[in-house]
């Protein structure tokens, strides 16, 4: 398995388990982000880095260069006239959605680019790295800093795809090989019991309002009004959902969503995303290989349709998005998100403190049972950008709080991530709410 | 073309366009709707009656039998210990998707059932009327009572599928058969402007609460916050989607909906369904034939993503489902519905009074840009009936307001009717709105 | 359920079991041909013969309108100037596969025709009839005696699928309703051995040589070498197939050919179409509704795949079409075909004669192991009938000796029938043959 | 892009441009194919060997371990009982079709292996040459080396599939890399005239009759009658399958097989594969990468429906498979095949000598009309290699004579191939015959 090219490991790493709390300036937070994205790959070989395991997933590859692309495309051939492209057709190769940019290569078809090679990208990486220290070295232009705090807010999004699609990718081989050895032990740890916190709803203020960053599908900020809830202490356990399975969720049809229950049985799903029974139990595939399940760590990998199974199994509900969000207003967020290289959810340890839900940030992406809209006078972003979220507002549901491999910098409490209710290969998981009782 | 059996047409009929502005007991309303779905079939031949255009689509006879097993299996079966089922196997056949009532006949195979003859379902269908007679004339029974004002809903339900199910079939013969000659000639209507009614928003009330019967998705009555926003005066017309088409809205990308824009590359989309482009112009299939476009009618069979873009287009947006509730609050449930027997919409004859919307009720059903969820504090009907509506609630969009073959004792202003969004075969069109301006 | 129209039930019936054993002349037979038809369908409703059950399989109806279209359109159209065709979609609609011809209704769309009704058909049916009689009865004409003999063979060919077609719609029915209600008794009848007929093989002269009727693809009669081979001296029964199925034959990969494993992986197939396993064993649905499976009856519904995968577990082989009819040589054209009305193959009462294989004719069609090209010297008929046959020389099986649905006056010793291996609505089943031990 | 690893580097390289005409035993022929497979995938990058571009084809990295894995299964693991298999998973991992064997990786999930490493391949490989080498080094035994030859010849056929794969994985990239940029200049050559070589047909002898090395599908040798034909002098151009396209013959039904017919409509099809059309005219991709088309160059990649088609559009028809034996009875094996690394088919220089077909062997694969059966007799190899070939003798169409990518040392005038007719890329090519003019 041969790793990176040498010049990369020559250059100073960024310690991705010591985050910055905060960057002093966007240079700052480009170079950190870009490195981040490196080093992600590095232990990956060429071939790791070239096949997509399915149409939602891409290659590896394709995310160094699509991201790079991102600051060619908004940034360095808008903005910088002197700049020479990398390659003439790497527009075309290394562009996502965006229609207004013009055609792109066929989404399936990502995982048949053998070459450009992966030094070559690369070498594309180093191109458009140093024209952009240019132009950010140049004298201040603070849409050039809010576009590229936008390019590196996206490559954070695809840091956390890397990871997701190479799980993806490595599940389809079976010698099951391992990203990392990083992880620590994983122990099963005594029961927390599930303790629901009271919130009184009202009128409520959501979306984000403050001046830092934050996608155009967080605003505007606006009032809400919201009915009494409680809301779960913590996540749900892969050991509260194996006793779902174990009375027969999957197979009785009052538990589910007609879609759902039709998802299941074409499917033929009968526990999370990488599960495995064998005679000693349920595994689970991991990011550090094949592992034995723990009951205590929080379920993952459950599309939206188990999730709300799961929760009408269990007499509960899952949280609307605004709930979610009255909860996490003024929490820390803090919690095991990708600088902690654990690339797995783990277990809680402790209870959580009154009236303050554990869990919140990291871990897993918490299905809500919001349908992902507009917010009341939603602009999309200008020009090509405007294509970056506001035409994905159908079919999708809200998710929110991050998961194990979500970069620390780039969450925050107003953060809208979305999928498909059938979605089940990101770090997916299950908060609970419910209606107060009279 | 054979049409009904004799013994049916001594029955008195009931006066489809003289409908009763109320009924005075659930006798006389279920007499009423049971005599109107046979009314709607008589002019259509056994073998009209017969197949399935679609797996969204049912056959008529289907339908007829449907609706029957409806009071047979939530009325007579546990209500009535000495009824005799007609045949044992139509429980199988005739169940929807009930799963706790059983098994059910797949779906896409309803067209193949040539057995049971439509005779053989008008007998079935006079055995539970008897049988449906016999328990309504004995001692009054609340439960009984509301069981059956649901299952005649149910039945108003279909007998609008009745219709859009026979014209989506007629669509796929070359001959082009009409259901009706009833209609009137539709002129060309000079132009009504489009006025933008003003709504202040603020706290509004939303959902059902009164005595009256509705479903439970309307349910519980509750408050939400509206934004300040302006409502089209009128539904948009054929001669301004043409404009749309004609300004190239299925060629550009940026009015649509991710989702939206692969629809119509994948099913080669380019106008709404039942429209057919010929030397003169376009003209449009309807249940009265082809006949030319009329510019001044509500533009019809257009998808959610057709109405998103087109509004897109124009610059305004889709209503939200409580904008449209909130304009409808307190208007009279008046306009081309199914007794008024053009089964087409109908142009506006003449502008709407001053701060009231026009076509509110009838000509086409309105879509919202709300997904169909559940209202907060929102609780399924007891029992098999649980399953009406709220596994639905996924993937689906609200529409408002009834159509032309809407019963009129059907329709009120909470009613929420949901689609796919890429359904067209309904008679489903366009209103706007818009945020103010400041 | 109506029968057929009161003006058709006052002419007279040909009499269906009493079949004659040539024809005087071209008329008799396309008298007898016509009604024949007619007479088919007679017992079926109006319903029943609207739908299409699958894409392979047509309507009753549009077998009855597309054989006469046949007749208008190779006969009247170009021979009879002031022939009036009966409807000018006529030649659209009911256009099987004829490039030649022009566009064609699409094939999957057939069973949404629910006009022409029935009634309409059988106007166009005796339209045509009448000018059919006229053009016959003036001055005799070879080349018209010709095209009319061949639209009758084109016709009885569609009398077999009229009743294939109708049974696979019927499966579709939970009700599993029954075509006729005429067939004896079916009782087991004691095993009669399997016995191998020998034949030396050599030079054989195969193919069509006489001055009667056969199709393009049975000509030009050419001689083959044969090595000496054995001819299994009856068909192959249920009980023998069962005995395939209980030895685990669906399970075992070594007696499939690798497409045939592939589709019965794929499509779940571990029995012969419409059988169906009970508490008591096996029934068979038939055109008599669902019977108990007789074991001394031969096995039918049976794919390519099937017949060679049991041919190879019994350590024999499926015969090559020459040895089929160089054993069929000189053999009289005799069996259960079509006008014993029995609609399902029957047991064989007694051994057959030294020499003489039994069951050749009528009962299965016999899958050989050859597949379907053309003679050296093939040249295809003139004209659009030139489609009849050669475009379908490809991944095509041959089929010999005719079934109990097909006309007595249909069938002969050189005639090709050919499916497609994975074919099984048809009455095909199993012949063996093997190569002589030395 | 790296390359092979050192080790192997240092070997001695078989020059594959000068082929030994004979291989004095068959250790000199193993170690001949095995360094000639590795030969070929030397310009490769780990990322090239690595992705699937479709079910039919394979990763270059899985071929080379395939291969291995043929002779780990066949010959180590039964014949040497002290061998220590490589990996416990391989022989899962790498079976391709043995359902004798066991259990198999998901052939579409091949390109999703990007463990094991290409050097872990290389390594696996030298693992089993090692004891090839051992095992054909101790005692001679004639089972072992016929055996050998088999896999020897078996991964011949993988070198050939190496090059189509890899063709069409980089046919996938729209930076059209070149596999090769060996190739001699392509000029476009004058016209040679097709001539017609009679052949008189009668008792011909077919199949394989000598010592020498065959599959099992050319045995036994066997009579067979021809009638008289005649067979075209050289293969069919680009020039002359552009006048078929040019005379509309992709719009034309009456050239076409009915499945052919169906498949270019539904496909898209109006040129060969990697034709291009631009507007300097025709170019074709290649494994040197996208040249012009020549004129003269043999037409290559066209399914059995086109080279159907076009000999029907020229008057002619494809050769049967034993007319194509007849023709090449005694002719040399000499040609454009593998070892002149040309890589593509090329012009003919010089008209054919009288009576003798030119381009029998090399430069393309020759379509037959023949669909591949068994021969009278055919008795499949004993044990699990009987599933080598006897398998798939459905739905495929023979084809003769080896391509530009067939190794020298493996073709022969009896040799079958054997493709589905809509196969397109393979060095698939026309030559017509046609019938005696009386």
């Amino acid at each position: 398995m041969q790793g990176c090219p040498v010049s990369l490991q020559e250059q100073t790493k960024p310690q991705l388990n010591e985050p910055p709390q905060s960057f002093e300036n966007v240079n700052e937070r480009y170079r950190y982000v870009r490195l981040a994205t490196e080093e992600l790959c590095r232990s990956l070989s060429d071939e790791d880095c070239t096949p997509q395991s399915m149409t939602d997933a891409s290659p590896v590859k394709w995310h160094m260069a699509h991201t790079t692309w991102f600051f060619e495309t908004f940034l360095l051939r808008p903005s910088v006239p002197e700049y020479e492209p990398f390659h003439p057709k790497f527009e075309y190769l290394f562009n996502s959605y965006y229609h207004s940019v013009g055609e792109r290569h066929p989404r399936p078809k990502r995982g048949l680019l053998t070459r450009p090679s992966r030094n070559e990208v690369l070498e594309y990486r180093a191109h458009v790295d140093a024209a952009m220290e240019s132009l950010l070295a140049s004298q201040a232009n603070p849409d050039i800093d809010a576009l590229t705090e936008m390019g590196c807010h996206h490559e954070q999004q695809h840091q956390e795809l890397i990871l997701t699609d190479v799980k993806h990718l490595f599940w389809q081989n079976p010698l099951l090989p391992s990203y990392s050895s990083n992880g620590d032990s994983t122990n099963e740890i005594a029961d927390i019991d599930m303790e629901w916190l009271p919130n009184d709803g009202g009128l409520v203020s959501v979306g984000h309002d403050s001046d830092g960053f934050a996608f155009d599908n967080e605003r505007p900020c606006h009032q809400v009004i919201l009915q009494p809830f409680e809301f779960g202490s913590r996540l749900v356990t892969n050991e509260e959902y194996s006793d779902f399975i174990n009375d027969g969720g999957y197979e009785k049809s009052e538990f589910w969503l007609s879609e759902g229950w039709d998802t299941i049985q074409r499917r033929g799903w009968n526990a999370p995303l990488y599960w495995v029974r064998g005679d000693e139990g349920w595994s689970q595939f991991t990011l550090l290989g094949l592992v034995p399940l723990v009951g205590s760590e929080p379920v993952c990998h459950v599309s939206y349709y188990e999730a709300d199974a799961f929760a009408r199994w269990y007499g509960a509900r899952l949280p609307r998005e605004f709930e979610w969000e009255a909860m996490a207003e003024g929490e820390p967020v803090f919690g095991n998100l990708l600088e902690q290289q654990q690339y797995r959810p783990t277990s809680l340890s402790q209870g959580a403190p009154l009236q303050s839900p554990a869990q919140l940030f990291g871990d897993v992406w918490e299905w809500t049972q919001s349908p992902y809209v507009a917010y009341p006078g939603f602009v999309p972003s200008a020009g090509s950008l405007g294509e970056y979220n506001g035409k994905f507002m159908c079919n999708q549901i809200v998710l929110r709080g991050g998961s194990c491999v979500t970069p620390q910098s780039h969450i925050r409490s107003t953060y809208r991530n979305f999928f498909a209710p059938d979605a089940r290969w990101q770090f997916s998981g299950i908060r609970l709410a419910r209606d107060c009782s009279l």
